[in-house]
């Protein structure tokens, strides 16, 4: 069966703001010392298992261009672009009628576009056991990782050890992101792995979970699956899509559905939630710092500095990110870089949108 | 009789890099909140006292098209350009040359250019008195501050408290920069004040002194003064001056005369000695910090932010500094500011000199 991928690539990514704008989040952004950027990575690590016209990149309007440019080998017609922001689960159905409209069916793969993985061999190995498991019955595949600490941020997948086939698990249940404390019970029992946000399965299993989970979002699909490849394509999309339910596909399906499994994705995930993760992914120096650009660094430790041709000099710092743009320059301490976003907030009511 | 003043207007300021620059060193640079430059706010803090024309500012050639610019009443003769830096006493005996080829004898005030002063009339005042005092004999006065914690970086003065005429105390003897041991018991002993730097004499009182203490510093200032207003005098300047003993007038004459005099200076001095000083000197916001430019602070304390047109993103920091500039842009701890020199000596070595 044909294997097809859907990349997810409609988010934000404000949390690495300077380098992040509104115009170029962070999917389009290089955060490896390769070069690539995020989106190119995703479609580049699935090659070996999915053509790249059967690479469909899920987007809105403003960042088609973005797409284009970073992935001339995908088709214009594979770049789907949302009317508006529904979550996953209309973005989902709106890449799995696509494919329906091409193949009698498919399986699909549903990728997010910002995440990096550090052994392209192991992923790929586990995507084509998860799409062998998905074509054998009416499956639900999502890969999940196994956690080697209490995070919070996640949601978890609960699996049951006893229901094994091959790698693949079957799921108890979804669980929301947890307190620390319970987080803390899910590592210690061994049986938990961190919701990835990534799925296999064949376009007639999912569709046929809308149909049953989610009724009125599947017949708002269906009528967008009749347009595809006519004059009214447009139209219909900008029509039906904006109505489709606002709801993630582990809310409207994967925690109502059955014949989910799960499989261990030990290929060293990393969501690259913020620029504390560039610490981690790129050359540190002698003294533990990720330094890019003009930069004198004088007693400085432990720092993540991402310059410009702007010389930036550096005196006794520890733990702090420095991100310097042409027209902005963030300095965060590593601690509160989630507080990136009341930077942005305050530029939004300062009527600085410009620097968004 | 007349009131000269001489203003010390040589040095390199690096500690304020990267406002300072090897071209535009400290004393030309606008540190308070009204937009004036220290020298500026120098020349006319002594202006109730000293008329224009009889302003000197000894400084170098790279530095005379600045004080031109800024100090446009000041006659271009008055500028006395060193052909190369020679500390403090050859620097003094130029201006007194300068003035006794002026006046057959006249006070000197003898100030830096790079100091801030908050009360202006009690400066006012005091150097009233140190030239009372200079003039009624053979005295050498300087100002002294009255120490409020134990700085070991400034020279002390002693003084006799059994001696005094007015506000003025003779001196008992200068001291070198202490120990903190040493600069404690100074401070509980009462009768030391911080050396400023500041001097008030009769010219023909201090050329006396060059004549015993330095008599070969003396006899080249003699070539000097002969020069001044003929075809020769770029010439003998730059013959003679490189050849006088490189000296501070603290070790060569100070530390050796009699009839020294010290005025306390109570009129709040800073001598901005770097960048912590911007802390103190200008308007703190409800954070404790000093922030200028286009600037968002989430989450920042007791920081100095001195921005330029970029905008400058600060989240979660504790008293660092940021200083921005065209092409250069400083990032340091409060505690580290004095390894800013670090910094220079990195960019002399990395080839850097455009930044300097």
């Amino acid at each position: 069966m044909k294997v097809t991928a859907l990349i997810m690539a409609g988010g934000k990514g404000e949390r690495f703001w300077p380098r992040s704008r509104v115009n170029l989040p962070k999917q389009f952004l290089s955060l490896t010392d390769d070069g690539k950027t995020m989106i190119q990575l995703t479609v580049e690590r699935i090659s070996p298992i999915v053509d790249i016209e059967d690479v469909y990149i899920a987007t809105n309007k403003n960042y088609k261009e973005l797409v284009m440019q970073q992935l001339p080998g995908i088709p214009e017609q594979n770049i789907l672009c949302e009317p508006i922001g529904r979550n996953t689960a209309p973005c989902i159905g709106l890449g799995a009628v696509h494919v329906a409209s091409k193949y009698d069916d498919a399986v699909m793969i549903v990728l997010p576009s910002d995440h990096l993985i550090k052994n392209n061999e192991i992923f790929v190995d586990t995507f084509k056991e998860a799409c062998e498991v998905a074509i054998k019955g009416e499956n639900l595949v999502t890969v999940g990782i196994t956690p080697n600490y209490p995070e919070t941020g996640y949601g978890y997948v609960k699996y049951d050890e006893s229901k094994k086939d091959g790698n693949a698990r079957e799921v108890e249940k979804f669980v929301e992101k947890p307190d620390l404390e319970t987080a803390k019970s899910y590592l210690a029992d061994g049986s938990y792995l961190w919701n990835s946000g990534m799925f296999t399965w064949k376009i007639s299993t999912i569709l046929d979970c809308f149909k049953k989970y989610m009724p009125s979002t599947y017949e708002g699909l269906l009528k967008i699956k009749e347009s595809i490849g006519t004059e009214s394509e447009d139209a219909v999309l900008e029509a039906e899509f904006p109505n489709l339910e606002s709801q993630s596909v582990d809310y409207g399906i994967m925690e109502k559905a059955e014949n989910i499994f799960i499989l261990p994705g030990n290929f060293g995930w990393d969501d690259v939630g913020s620029w504390l993760a560039v610490g981690r992914i790129k050359k540190n120096d002698e003294n533990n710092n990720v330094i890019n650009g003009n930069v004198v660094a004088v007693n400085t430790k432990d720092c993540v500095i991402e310059g410009s041709d702007k010389l930036i000099a550096t005196v006794g710092l520890r733990d702090i990110i420095v991100v310097d743009t042409q027209d902005a320059i963030l300095i965060s301490t590593k601690e509160n870089a989630g507080e990136i976003k009341q930077v942005l907030a305050n530029l939004r009511e300062g009527g600085k949108e410009n620097y968004l």
